[in-house]
């Protein structure tokens, strides 16, 4: 499957003038007459927010579809997987209740998967600053009113992941540990680091033992307000929310490739994923990760490189909320048997490329940092142990051995944007983008000739 | 002056947990309740663009001034020089004129020093490729003609400042060339990576041996057009610009220190421009830069250190067009006998930092490099030879010794702004910004510590 070390490094060194060429060539294609830009305009403008099960999602499959047979890959087609559906409605608003009477309007977002309200609602609003601080609570307290979950994401975490991991379990459990003590509905302050008035949406799970109770996420800079007022005594919230999830439908992983030379039945699996949020254009969430990934075979599609391993782009759909995409595709390719050997992603945004990440035995993590010295020119410094990404992370429970790389871009931006509505094309930088789709080109190019 | 490197590495290493502590409180202190961001925002919103010898840029000496004496440095004062005076005035319009009368409408800034038009003029358009295609025509072909070179910034250079190093020399001296051969007003291409209708203005320069003619830039999408233009047939160009030069005036650099506590004869300068072109806001170009060195100094005083050398920060006046500030406080301080030992500059941008660049003997280089071990954590990683910056590197002058370092932040996004429309506030993050001014803080520690 791959050869050791000390071997690759030799080798590495002895092809690293034809490396050095090659991804230079790569990296001109990408930045000079380069697609990546233009389709990401496509995929955002042409589509725009295509949340699972939607029509804009389906529209994204046909528009994957036809780019690949536009670039010419040599097999093209798509995988049947059953995908989750909610849906936000139409109705959505939040007002703060002061005891004086006064209403404040907010910015709101149901979070995905909560049901609606079922008319207008209106409860005293408990704010509690952490997760920990909530369950420790009485139900005595807390029973019937809204709770409301304040924790600002770590802004002193140089990696912003690092402080949006901190605040995750907020939104994905906040609900069930609220209405366990008897909540009537959940609001948590948005995941987000700027304090402005966007709020960010993502994904909430129900178990069902705990009856299920509305959740939404503030902007922070209402959940600011909410907090100043709660300061001076108590207040009410008023929401309606008439989201609701439907039964499943069917939907498709969009798959191309580029047929291996040497050993077409090993396989490195690469994407990002399709759907998006319902907000925004999901344009650095995932849209950038597809034309990361789409413009990497195009590139190399276009330099007449031959690879020598199967390189198959899967353009992933319901990462958001579900991974259904990601479980299922690594299921089917472990029922037929297949030679996965590495999966590479894209999903962390169309930032400036900082290096890459390597969730792997480390021999894979080696080899990446062998890779190093000749990516330095391109502004490339971080290769390191590390999450490879959600939608590849499946393929470990059937290929517990194969590296799983992710690219890392600059991450101060990221969750600016993330699961909100300026989630926009405007807001991805046309280099940035470009050269992010040259690292993943460079990576999967070496990948090939060293694995 | 310093130590060699032997010892400095053995003392870095011996000092190294401290180091990390301290400089990990640096960067909590610039990420959560900094001020450059709100710095920043008053400089941009509350002064404005600043070009030298406006009304802007002596608000911002006042502001300058403020901010020092606000945040308590040990020294605050003034220090004046002359600086030239130039305006755009209040007429400044083109538009390309087809043989078929057509007229478009063109976005242009006249270039920083240029004469006017002296009302509306009206010629024939040439254009060239580059600077070189220009100096090898005819003064036939070029006789009262309005010269056009249209040369983009290379796109393929991953480090974009040596994109604008390929185009700079347009700018500069395309007027002299042009009028040497009897143009009669030169339009460029924007020095912009984007295609958009931004032009981006800079400064030029005349000879007293060759007739002034006006100077202006396109944006970058104008000059596409009108580059298209001209493939179909002849085109002239109206252009009416009423800029002016003006005696020189009186102005200041700021400067606000602290003072040392071991050698307090020993000076480090460091700082960025705080005059700016007049049209956007001055934000990245270098109102980041101001508020970098700034916010360094404030956290080195909020944290309490005690600098062994002298910390002298300058915001100097008139970068942009003749760089007086730095020129003639090179002097000064020369002309004083002060004991320059070092100097940092932050002229790049609000972006996420990479690293420093050293101008200056190996040893600094190597004392530089010695640091990268600390600071990889806060993703620095590019330490390396390269320029200081255009207001400290007069200082060479008179300290040809001493070490210069330019923080290098992440050069993707800069040809967007620089010298445009667009360089305003909303277009700096306020993380990267903050990432900025703690890297100029621990970069001033370490030099401080290890000199």
């Amino acid at each position: 499957m791959y050869r050791i070390l000390l071997f690759t490094l030799l080798s590495f060194s002895a092809t690293a003038q034809n490396d050095s060429t090659f991804i230079r060539s790569i990296y001109d294609s990408a930045l000079s007459g380069g697609e990546a830009y233009e389709d990401l305009r496509s995929l955002c403008k042409d589509i725009g927010a295509r949340i699972t099960g939607s029509a804009e999602a389906e529209m994204a499959i046909y528009w994957g579809e036809a780019k690949m047979k536009e670039y010419d890959f040599d097999k093209v087609y798509l995988q049947e997987i059953e995908v989750p559906h909610w849906e936000r409605g139409t109705r959505e608003a939040g007002w703060i209740k002061s005891k004086d009477g006064t209403l404040i309007k907010v910015h709101l977002l149901a979070l995905g998967g909560s049901i609606g309200t079922n008319g207008l609602m209106e409860a005293e609003v408990i704010e509690f600053k952490t997760l920990d601080d909530l369950k420790k609570a009485n139900e005595s307290q807390i029973k019937g009113k809204i709770v409301f979950i304040n924790q600002p994401m770590d802004e002193k975490q140089i990696n912003t992941f690092k402080a949006y991991g901190g605040c995750y379990a907020i939104r994905g459990f906040g609900a069930v540990e609220a209405s366990d003590l008897g909540a009537s509905a959940v609001l948590i302050r948005s995941l987000g680091l700027p304090i402005n008035e966007h709020p960010h949406t993502g994904s909430m799970h129900y178990v069902d033992s705990v009856e299920k109770i509305p959740a939404a996420a503030l902007s922070t800079q209402d959940a600011e307000k909410l907090s100043e007022i709660l300061k001076n005594g108590k207040a009410s919230f008023v929401l309606e929310m008439d989201c609701r999830s439907y039964p499943n439908v069917k939907s498709y992983n969009v798959i191309g490739e580029m047929t291996g030379t040497e050993k077409p039945d090993e396989i490195i699996t690469f994407g990002g994923h399709l759907d998006s949020w319902d907000t925004g254009e999901g344009a650095h969430d995932d849209g950038a990760g597809i034309v990361h990934c789409l413009e990497a075979m195009r590139i190399l599609k276009t330099l007449k490189y031959k690879p020598k391993h199967t390189l198959r782009l899967v353009f992933f759909m319901n990462e958001e909320n579900g991974n259904r995409g990601g479980q299922d595709y690594a299921k089917i390719v472990s029922d037929k048997g297949e030679k996965q050997i590495a999966g590479v992603e894209s999903d962390r945004g169309g930032f400036s490329p900082r290096g890459f990440h390597c969730d792997g035995p480390d021999e894979f993590v080696e080899l990446l940092q062998s890779f190093e010295p000749g990516l330095t020119q391109y502004d490339l410094h971080e290769f390191d142990y590390g999450f490879g990404g959600v939608d590849i992370s499946p393929l470990h429970l059937y290929y517990p051995d194969i590296p799983l790389f992710g690219l890392v871009p600059d991450s101060q931006r990221y969750f600016d944007f993330h699961h909100a509505p300026s989630d926009v094309f405007e807001n991805v930088n046309k280099r940035e983008l470009e050269l992010g789709a040259a690292a993943v080109a460079s990576l999967l190019y070496l990948l090939d000739s060293n694995l």
